[in-house]
């Protein structure tokens, strides 16, 4: 079985790595030559609009998947016409828009923050009316890791924000305390058989994920089993296929919808180590119809992501229990270029390990 | 960093499937274009003794290991001259010989069945003498899973197959009734650093390893310790880098060696997913000279070759704990083409799981 990918970051390229002992192989489809995945699988280098780069990509393929959800939502029906596009398209298409994303959840009955779709000041007066300060503006599409959103304290400052972010298309989201945030990946087959993993805590710095812990601690049977449930829903309205993660604010016993993402999921990468079958694995299996593997977790993880800097290779392994994953990308300011997970046996030993783990990847300690 | 490994067989692959999470890449030499490490790295097609051929081989690498290890040592010499190559080619030359790898072993301290070298017709007469039938006459060289061997009971027997296997370069070893083949891995890094998996017990059926249980049950701390010994004269003996591993005949608390491969082993599959760190990784981390990783077992693992048959994978994957590793082989007789692992937290679950893994495998039962 011949697997494409749109997409050549490390999502698809730790696909592949968890796709080889399954006998599938890959072709990736990118705009940059860079790519990292194609270091290991075939690359194909063009834009996903491009008609011969998608031809090229499509080529002899039995199935294709994205490891990046800004994939053109055009792309997907166009490849679609000619072989299997899973998740479906459909699914890009709601989790590129967080208007949209936000209303589906909803409808389905999963409680959100407050929220309102935003094109002209006057929605944004009104919005501000309804929700109250403080409040976030963003942009409906495009924009990941805390890029194009703004927090707003004040009317002058919604304004500046409403222009600096385009001046329309946007999403205006009451401000919600909360404990902390936790995801959940859930993973539907084509046979329609469901698994979920638990529920992992995750500390974000600047909007980017620095810091998993899985399972999150402290979580009780009734609220996993929520996760499960709201997940669920979402699988199943979608007709979805693969793995899906969803971001919520824990809001004492409650969870309020964030956002969610049609693939495989930076908060997921414990799961390499950390789970029985991990989540890159399971992706895989559902696309093909074959059973999933247990999501049941072996012992206690911790993530972290490697943001902008190269440790010292020999420094992290020789923390017991922790394992690299380097994505074989150049180094810049604020770029993913690995993630390290320390698995342990006790919450103890994981607990006692943490600082270094932090310290190793300069996880930024604050509030 | 840029690993070069003389063969692409599956050892290769897996190595370097677990070598792009330590960001490094990977090409192979291999006589043929289909070696199905090819599918994962680069591949020069080319003679192991072929000059050209070694020459783009060798281009730009840091570091060459091998996983097969009837690898000329004239071709690992050839590359020593120019760069790395791990483990030391001495290891090689050792491993490659029976006569000369039991000599070694014996010349260190450790037991093994009684043996003879066998020139002629007039050693192989002195040999029964001394050893009495049955006894098993090998070649010192070349074969592996079994071929090129033969068990005796008379002398009419003896003579037969002392000319069908060559009339010279032949080893006679006595025949020794022991419980039960077990394995060590021990893994040396460059910095010295040395660590050992679990003894592994292992059952072969017509000379190739069908089954392997780790850790192998009912083993004493003695046992293991006797074993761990024993590597580590041998780890030290060849100032080895690399994993090596090393077979036994277990007869009541005593360990015979029976031979060793001076590379990563069949019989250490079980712990890409049953220990903390696979064999793999440590192989590599040891040429690298990285902190080792933990050799801590996770559990209970039983590992199945797959030979000259592909199962229904969703069968396989149906099987909880089960993890399938296909080598992009096609399928022959008496080919191993692929593995599968089950992993389980207890003994009880293993045990009860493994008729079905078992019979998945078309693993002959018998005495």
């Amino acid at each position: 079985m011949r697997i494409g990918i749109l997409g050549g970051g490390q999502l698809g390229r730790m696909l592949a790595l968890a796709g080889y002992p399954l006998g599938l192989s890959f072709r990736f489809l990118d705009p940059s030559p860079e790519a990292c995945a194609g270091q290991v699988g075939e690359l194909v280098v063009g834009g996903f609009l491009e008609e011969g780069a998608l031809a090229r990509f499509a080529e002899g393929l039995d199935l294709v998947t994205y490891e990046f959800e800004n994939v053109p939502v055009e792309a997907a029906h166009l490849l679609a016409k000619r072989l299997p596009v899973l998740p479906p398209p459909k699914a890009l298409e709601v989790a590129q828009d967080r208007l949209l994303e936000k209303t589906f959840m909803q409808s389905l009955g999963v409680p959100t923050p407050p929220f309102r779709g935003v094109e002209g000041l006057q929605d944004l007066r009104e919005g501000f009316e309804a929700l109250g300060f403080p409040a976030l503006l963003k942009t409906r599409r495009g924009g990941y890791d805390g890029k194009s959103q703004a927090l707003l304290t004040s009317w002058e400052e919604a304004e500046r924000a409403f222009h600096a972010l385009g001046g329309g298309g946007l999403i205006l989201e009451g401000y919600v305390p909360f404990q902390r945030e936790l995801s959940i990946l859930g993973v539907r087959s084509r046979t329609g058989e469901v698994a979920f993993y638990p529920l992992v805590e995750n500390r974000h710095q600047g909007g980017i994920l620095r810091l998993s812990l899985a399972p999150a601690p402290g979580v009780s049977e009734a609220l996993q089993r929520k996760a499960e449930d709201y997940a669920r829903r979402a699988l199943m309205a979608l007709d979805y296929t693969g793995v899906l993660a969803l971001e919520f604010f824990q809001v004492g016993e409650e969870l309020l919808f964030n956002e969610m993402a049609p693939r495989v999921h930076n908060s997921g990468h414990w799961t390499l180590e950390g789970a029985e079958t991990s989540q890159f694995e399971n992706h895989l299996r559902a696309l093909l119809g074959l059973p999933l593997g247990s999501t049941a977790p072996r012992g206690y993880s911790a993530m972290v992501n490697l943001i902008g800097l190269r440790p010292d290779f020999g420094e992290v392994l020789r923390l017991k229990g922790a394992h690299l994953h380097w994505y074989g990308k150049a180094v810049r300011p604020g770029r993913k270029v690995g993630h390290i997970t320390l698995r342990q046996d006790r919450w103890e030993g994981l607990e006692e390990a943490l600082p270094r783990l932090v310290a190793l990847a300069q996880v930024p300690v604050g509030p």
